[in-house]
């Protein structure tokens, strides 16, 4: 028999995540930098735009436009809007509308491809760009908090399909994350504070002079203070790049994901409430279960639980939802549980925290204690009736 | 302004490229010890089985049931008899008939996909497992000439789509590659043939001494000899595996693809042929036609290109095709260098050899020149009347 060949090689990735104001600006140079330094032989950009961000910003276009013809006057620029938000993850078609436009505008795997929008025009542009030509690079322009502060500066994309959020996806690292403060302002409420969870998870897990500051911030970030935001979101971010790349598991091959704490919980609210609860928000509510749970078996102590519902409480978060509840005979967050292990892969393995910058892995979750979790968190939030309206509003 | 982050990390790839015979047969513990290393905690193995390899091996599912209850019995074992040849890459149908198994099977990152096929199975499941749940393991089981030498031992898998051959795909090392060299007994003439092209190609750019050794081997060959195969085989895949791991440049980011020799004109034959013409076949024909180019530019001796054309043609190569030629206004050959510059992208760079194991690249084609080097092909090889029966037998 012929000797067993062994292949072996190394791939090294790399991409900054820069933060700055106005980058499509003349005077901001930022971007044209970025581009010589990255990608200097690129000859055609193809710009897909969030729909609610062109919208929210009418001049961008055009702005655009007269960046690269001044400072990068050697690459084509074509602009394409598309869906905004998460229906563009949800249906075949879109994708291949994405995919469509790069075949008839003949990028090649030394085009590039530029995202501007929310998390969900993130994930499903860069699958499309990960799987067209094996990879077209693509420079990601988060323009929500949540995109900003977690999902735009990972490594992941994604797109729903066999009715189970994020089945197909790769993983491909960007060419560079530029994260413009700026397209915040436009945010309505909700996507304003709804990324707000990602931090105070992060911090939970693993800075608890970030947990302090947040716990301070609050009524800057409800007042709408940009400086507070981007403080924020820089720290966020920081520690979910420093994660990512010092983790020692960058692509996710071991069943342990520490940032996906209160994770569990909140894939299976947004799949219940049919998207109309955002993932931030679901991750608020998945955070106080978790905490609750970890208080309930002894992990967290009682005044530490108060404080944590209180900071998401500060922050708007409504956290109980009617569907968390068992109906009849049904219980569909426990399926929950399942959901959350299959995509994983392996063993079940849930994170809890003993107190802030505290982890702990447990591998397995009582369901009579997880139901009197629910419990205290109805009773906790007193059943307000902004609870069902938030999610009938949303629904029509 | 909150500073630059810089993300920065490396993946460690490896696997094995086993070779074996009766791989499913019970005193073989091959497989049983490779996922014993390699996947020690799977618990599910879904397997897609190449149709006509099932037709052609009518006990393999039973061996392979038979062989895990005695040697994996903690794995589930699942098949599926899918599509084989390129049609399963054509439609996309056929892609979410894979995802769907996927998803109905409950697949999950620590279970395992096997790919029983040729290079069109393994090119699709390859696809399809590479972006389910960002990523399950698969392992390799080529069952054809060409893809035991050179598609299925290497990094890439693919999907054709907007008419592009190979349009999507991606970048996933497999877990492992199996070859079982039992299987091409039943290959019929034209696939026990077709994948020894890609063996001249690599003998031709960088091993002068394996030239030597395919044309001392082209009788054993033609006559079925499965030893000298085996031998031809392990060295193709060899320099194949050697070139990807060691060649600097494993996931293709430059446009420079030396292993792509003879294959610009050989992706516009196969789709001038309606997938009729094996890729190994069009393989053949766009050596011929650079090798006969580098003539006629000075870079090869006209002794060296007679060897070189004698060689393909005793190993049963019809080199030339009507479609090659200019039809009125439309030369469809010379539309497939832009497309070859396209899906590399960049610059165009196309590979010539001076000599055996003496390749040289060139960025610039010229168009009489070639239309010269398809004319002298036409002669050389008398147009004989099988050449267009070829085309249209299996047209058919
Ligand atoms: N890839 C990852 O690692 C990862 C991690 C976490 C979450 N996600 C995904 O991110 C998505 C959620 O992202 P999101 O919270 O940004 O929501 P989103 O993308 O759905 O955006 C929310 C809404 O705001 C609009 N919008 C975006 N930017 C705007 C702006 N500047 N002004 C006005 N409107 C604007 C959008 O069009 C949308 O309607 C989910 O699909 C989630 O699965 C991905
Ligand atoms: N991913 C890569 O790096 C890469 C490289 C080169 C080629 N390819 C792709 O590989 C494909 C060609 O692969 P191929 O030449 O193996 O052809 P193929 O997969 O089309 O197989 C040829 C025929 O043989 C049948 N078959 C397979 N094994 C058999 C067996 N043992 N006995 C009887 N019949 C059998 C198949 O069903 C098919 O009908 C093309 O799609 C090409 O693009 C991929
Ligand atoms: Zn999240
Ligand atoms: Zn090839």
């Amino acid at each position: 028999m012929q000797p067993t060949l062994n292949q072996k090689f190394k791939i090294n990735y790399q991409y900054p995540v820069v933060f700055s104001r106005y980058i499509f600006e003349l005077p901001n140079q930022i971007l044209k930098n970025t581009l010589m330094q990255l990608a200097p032989s690129a000859a055609k950009v193809l710009v897909f735009l969030d729909h609610n961000v062109d919208r929210a910003h009418p001049h961008l276009r055009n702005k655009m436009q007269a960046y690269f013809e001044i400072h990068c006057p050697h690459i084509q620029l074509i602009t394409q809007t598309i869906t905004g938000g998460e229906p563009i993850k949800n249906e075949r078609k879109h994708l291949f509308h994405l995919l469509s436009k790069i075949d008839q505008q003949h990028l090649d795997r030394h085009s590039l491809i530029f995202a501007i929008g929310g998390g969900a025009v993130l994930d499903a542009v860069g699958f499309a760009a990960a799987i067209a030509h094996r990879g077209i690079p693509i420079v990601r322009f988060p323009t929500t908090v949540l995109s900003q502060n977690d999902s735009g500066v990972g490594v992941k994309n994604s797109f729903n399909d066999f009715g189970k959020k994020n089945f197909l996806g790769t993983f491909a690292p960007p060419l560079a994350v530029i994260n413009d403060s700026t397209f915040l302002e436009t945010l309505d409420e909700r996507d304003w504070r709804s990324g707000i969870s990602e931090a105070v998870k992060v911090a939970l897990i693993k800075d608890a002079a970030f947990y302090e500051a947040l716990v301070h911030n609050a009524e800057a970030i409800n007042n709408r203070n940009l400086d507070a935001m981007e403080e924020i979101i820089h720290r966020c971010a920081d520690l979910h790049v420093a994660h990512i790349g010092l983790g020692g598991d960058p692509f996710e091959k071991g069943s342990s994901r520490p940032l996906d704490f209160g994770h569990w919980a909140a894939h299976k609210i947004e799949h219940l409430s049919n998207y109309q609860i955002r993932h931030g928000e679901a991750v608020a509510t998945g955070i106080a279960i978790d905490c609750i749970y970890a208080h309930k078996i002894g992990k967290l102590s009682g005044e530490f639980l108060q404080a944590v519902l209180n900071l998401l409480k500060n922050y708007g978060f409504q956290l109980f939802h009617p569907e968390l509840l068992p109906h009849k005979e049904e219980w569909k967050l426990w399926e929950g549980l399942e959901e959350f292990r299959e995509h994983l892969g392996g063993e079940l393995t849930i994170l809890l925290i003993k107190g802030p910058g505290k982890p702990e892995e447990v591998h397995d979750i009582q369901k009579e204690v997880l139901l009197a979790a629910i419990k205290y968190l109805q009773a906790w939030e007193g059943e307000k009736p902004e609870t069902k309206m938030l999610i009938n509003n949303h629904a029509s």
